[in-house]
């Protein structure tokens, strides 16, 4: 037998604590890692405490500023079943930490009884036992004026009993609300627990700005900004670009890579391996002679013409997302450098990425296991801590899960400690561990598969995971129907019905999401090879030219889907998705609910590309504050279409040759909780 | 932002440790408490292992005896999804623990890599680097013949890569499994990651001995052991009680308190607070004059009498469980050699039990706040002590949940530490999770709300809960129909036949149960107050004499009961229960299936005492490793009956006054997973 178990209790040095605390939510793997949470969001706090007997149980919610000083306390209320609750507001960015601190509570246990008492005799008794404990919380309360009446309240209860007061005289003065609640303030902690869970020494909650919640993200690559085919685009063609992904309503504009690209076994158009003179190669293919991750391209323009574009999108409401990949071309500056940050092959060149029989020899990964793995780290998150004294604060991340996670867990902490503005999304296409794990230690935000979900089936199953599944915590999902390295199966074969439904799913379904222009809004479909699914003619290895202004764009309707995001806060948060009903396979419909229920959105989406499809939608009236016959108007804020609705059932059709999507905002006179009637 | 989050990630000091491992099971709150299991049994143990990138992963379970030195290593397998298993078998009593440990493995890696190059020169180099990954395996091998083999190998692959052997040559070489595995054996541990929960060092287990898991018992009063009226039954008297004890298949007998009962206060016949001089008082109102704890009622026998006793019982296969009340009578020794251990009440006067208004002024609890609470513990656990030494090794302990509970956890890990076969059934009637948290920190076995479950529905939630819930890996069930404090109502009015259904859903719902007899075996029905719980002319204050042979006892039925217990592995365990559909609300119906299906109880029992009640009982014939349309039989073990079923739907009926409960051994040919038939 272990001597382990035979000594005190975990945690305990003194037998007489009294009271446990359990299960304590929201947390992450009980403490280890931080919930995420907004600048502004209400955190509420639940866990079980309870001791032996009948004695009454007090706790309360402790929470500060991380590692700052004195804890916030919050009294707690009980929730029956030994369930208790309370809330504290975040309203500072960076990390805070909260737990509970709970113990047996002689004055209440002493009230709850003495509230129970008939004897006379006994009463008498406890009266006096009562007044003790008063005095002691007086004396606890220290000189002032609390202090004062409470003596004086201890006397007069004493005294009473003392003289031989009946009953309900005793109980009068001894169960005074007023000067009980002062008691209370003064607790006898004598025995309290404060809570330590298993993996840190309290929860941790790492707070964010609201854009890291929400956020609606636009790509397109800056060479391609120029309008003239051949002519290599600019930071300044850029400028151009920014009122037309305004006018969409986007407020995040993502651009690939920016650094100077490697020439060394640079890549052709369409992925070829013999590239002409004037191919411009992969940006993901970081670094030449000129620099690295630090540098930018000079067709691009200068740092100079970078700092006006991020100031000119400011201006226009859109932040600028930068793409790192930390990855080398063989002429990257570091190869030369530090060639002890890569791995060798038995030959002693430096290995290329492969993954055989694939070979990417125009990339060198990094080796995470070198030894001098502290140099690199330093190395990498400085390439941050330039970028962000630049001026950015939104880095998209190139495949982080083929890079070490105790890298990302420090690095992310590391920025976030002065700038906790910082927004990191997680481009990792892998498997779902892995994107949960990268999630779990810092990234903000996380590419889904959302991209692959098609059916209703699938796209309940998935979105039902993200937002109840114990990612929800810290997975937030940001869904992209398309990417450079993504033309799914369903965008080259479904026609434009497919890229509005794909697009609305995202919008809605998702707080954050992206697309990557123009292709998506211009239907770009041409996949390079039959059953793969990358572009033709892709702009990872060749300038393009887009149209902008076609007739075909989609670009008003996905401004009427941001437009509908920006006013309906219940589109803004990925918590309160709940999935309706509906008797057609081909129809997914869901509400979204805001917190206290203030904002409720309707989405059906016809899946069916080429048939018009119709159904019976369910709502349950009370979970949305309705009575159950009540009417109430249904706003399409696509089509500006007004439907009067009542009770559950209601029929729905739509036409993908018209609008695949209905995205309604529910409006009707609600009961609420406080049956106060109001209209919405 | 704390500058906690900004240091290494917790736990590491070495950055190239890039494997994680997360979400190991089994585990009661990440290791903070131990999983129990019984001797003998396999544990299987899972977790989530991976790294970044596509690098293999390689992990091990650990395992070994609590604290006790060098780990056992068992290789895990990979599961899918970055999910791994390994199992382990405990095969003594006591503490033992356990947890993982994973690593990328560049030789797997190399190897995975090698399997799918194609290109000559590729498969040269990579040759080369796998001939020195063989090398560094040999020189972690040691001296001895396989590192010799290793070396051996080694060269042949570089010498056949310098040589210039074609693709298949070199892959022949490489790949070869029998020196891989060899290989494999010698792994780089240099970043290897071993586990430690967030609240231990390991997972720890507790192992007892089966009757921990699987247990009938049977109590009655010594006192009342003569079997003529008014006389003051002895453990002479109890030994005349084994045989029949014995015939009906219990394996513990379990005695309410032997010790002496104070007299100060003594309540008299039918809990009155006027007690006639020859009233002998409650067995739970502990100690007088002659004694407390550590003493024997005089009217019962001698410590050599008791020894005696046990000795007997072991003969009949019977083992003694004596109950264990932490309080004192008035005129128990402690009171006056240990006041410190007693709250006061204002007048200095020793405060008695109550629960306002009630009173309990025969009893006083134990000051678990006192400063002495360390001497008071010591006395406590002395008590155990002092009956484990005189051979007892079951103990029932009478209301736990209103000590202290880290008194509990350190009084059962010190009795466990030189005992590990000793038990303890915590009698905790209380809240859910006071009664979970008495069973996390140690008691083997738990009283249950299954007292009170009539109901189909009651009864299938509570036993779902139960058997799925996480008190599934630390609260066993011990499931009573009567106890000497509850006569339930539907014992009250149900007649004989709620007495044969509650027996028999209680032995086979739960693998350990119990009753309070002659009691119950001879119907007692009469209650002491119409609405109430007690019984009438309770033993508890009173000596009875039974009838043992009366013709309606319900001996004959018990004895069935428990050889099906006896000769059914799937009884003697709480995993393995499915509630089955059966169309009428007042029949339920379950199967209890034992480890790989080896062997299928199905019971029917009908909750209608009154009439008879037929219904459609569903099974999933591929459940049970049945064809679908299959013929089965069933034998019933009550009554001796075959019947021949086939296929999901079979015809059931229960007669209320002749037998209202089928429990049925299937029997066939079954189908297993290795597609080798054979008759069960």
């Amino acid at each position: 037998m272990s001597t382990r178990q035979a000594v005190m209790p975990v945690g305990l040095d003194d037998g007489r604590i009294r009271v446990v605390i359990e299960r304590v939510t929201p947390a992450v793997d009980d403490g280890r890692f931080p919930i995420k949470r907004v600048l502004g969001d209400t955190i509420r706090v639940e866990a079980d405490c309870l001791a032996d007997g009948h004695d009454v149980v007090a706790c309360v919610l402790l929470w500060r500023r991380a590692g700052a000083g004195a804890w916030s306390r919050t009294p707690m209320l009980p929730m029956g079943n030994d369930r208790w609750h309370a809330s504290f507001s975040v309203d500072q960015l960076g990390g805070w930490e909260y737990t509970v601190s709970a113990w047996v509570d002689p004055f209440l246990s002493w009230r709850s009884d003495f509230r129970r008492r008939v004897d006379p005799d006994d009463v008498r008794m406890a009266a006096l036992g009562g007044a003790a404990l008063v005095q002691e919380a007086a004396t606890r309360a220290g000189g002032g004026a609390e202090a004062g009446l409470l003596l004086a309240w201890a006397d007069e209860l004493a005294a009473a009993a003392v003289a031989g007061a009946d009953v309900a005289e005793l109980q009068r003065i001894g169960l005074d609300e007023a000067r009980s609640r002062i008691a209370q303030g003064f607790p006898d902690l004598r025995h309290a627990l404060v809570h330590r869970p298993g993996a840190a020494a309290s929860y941790p909650v790492t707070v964010e700005r609201v854009r890291a919640r929400c956020s609606s993200w636009y790509e397109f690559f800056p060479r391609s900004a120029a309008g003239v085919p051949g002519r290599h685009g600019s930071f300044a063609d850029c400028e151009a670009w920014l009122p037309y992904v305004q006018r969409m309503g986007f407020d995040v504009v993502y651009f690939p890579p920016i650094h100077p690209i490697g020439r060394v076994r640079r890549k052709g158009r369409n992925n070829t391996l013999d590239p002409r003179p004037d191919d411009v190669g992969s940006p993901w293919a970081v670094g030449a002679a000129e620099g690295g991750h630090d540098a930018i391209l000079n067709e691009l323009g200068t740092l100079a013409d970078f700092q006006r574009l991020l100031q000119r999108a400011g201006e226009h409401g859109l932040e600028i997302a930068l793409d790192i990949a930390f990855q080398c071309s063989p002429d990257h500056p570091w190869v030369r450098q530090h060639p002890e940050w890569f791995r060798r092959r038995a030959d002693g060149s430096i290995q290329y990425a492969e993954n055989p029989p694939k070979k990417y020899q125009d990339i060198y990964p990094f080796d995470f296991e070198t030894p001098h793995w502290r140099a690199l780290w330093q190395a990498l998150v400085g390439v941050f801590e330039y970028w962000v004294a630049q001026g950015v604060r939104i880095f998209r991340v190139d495949n982080p899960h083929t890079k070490a996670f105790p890298f990302w867990e420090w690095a992310i902490a590391r920025i976030r400690a002065h700038s906790p503005d910082v927004i990191f999304l997680s481009e990792a296409f892998t498997r779902p561990k892995v994107m949960h794990r990268l999630a779990k230690i810092g990234f903000s935000q996380s590419y889904t598969y959302f991209t692959w979900r098609n059916t209703k089936r699938e796209l309940t199953a998935y979105f039902t995971e993200l937002t109840q599944g114990p990612g929800r915590e810290y997975f937030r999902p940001n869904a992209w129907p398309n990417t450079p390295d993504i033309l799914p199966e369903a965008l080259q074969f479904g026609g434009r019905a497919v890229f509005m439904s794909r697009v609305a799913l995202a919008a809605t379904l998702a707080a954050s999401y992206g697309i990557y222009g123009p292709a998506f809004e211009l239907l770009e479909h041409r996949a390079l090879r039959a059953g793969g699914e990358e572009y033709l003619d892709s702009e990872k290895f060749e300038l393009r030219s887009w149209a902008r202004d076609s007739p075909e764009s989609l670009a008003d309707f996905i401004a009427v889907l941001n437009c509908a995001r920006r006013d309906n806060p219940a589109l803004q948060s990925d918590a309160g998705l709940h999935f309706l009903r509906i008797d057609n396979e081909q129809l997914i419909a869901y509400a979204k609910v805001s917190a206290e229920r203030s904002n409720i959105v309707v989405c059906v989406v016809n899946l069916d590309p080429h048939h018009t499809q119709s159904g019976w939608l369910e709502i349950d009236p009370d979970a949305f504050g309705l009575e159950p016959q009540q009417a109430y108007q249904m706003h399409d804020l696509i089509t500006g279409a007004h439907f009067l609705w009542s009770g559950a059932r209601n029929y729905v059709s739509l036409d993908p040759a018209r609008c695949p999507v209905h995205v309604m905002q529910l409006r009707a006179r609600m009961r609420r909780e406080n049956d106060f009637d109001y209209f919405l």
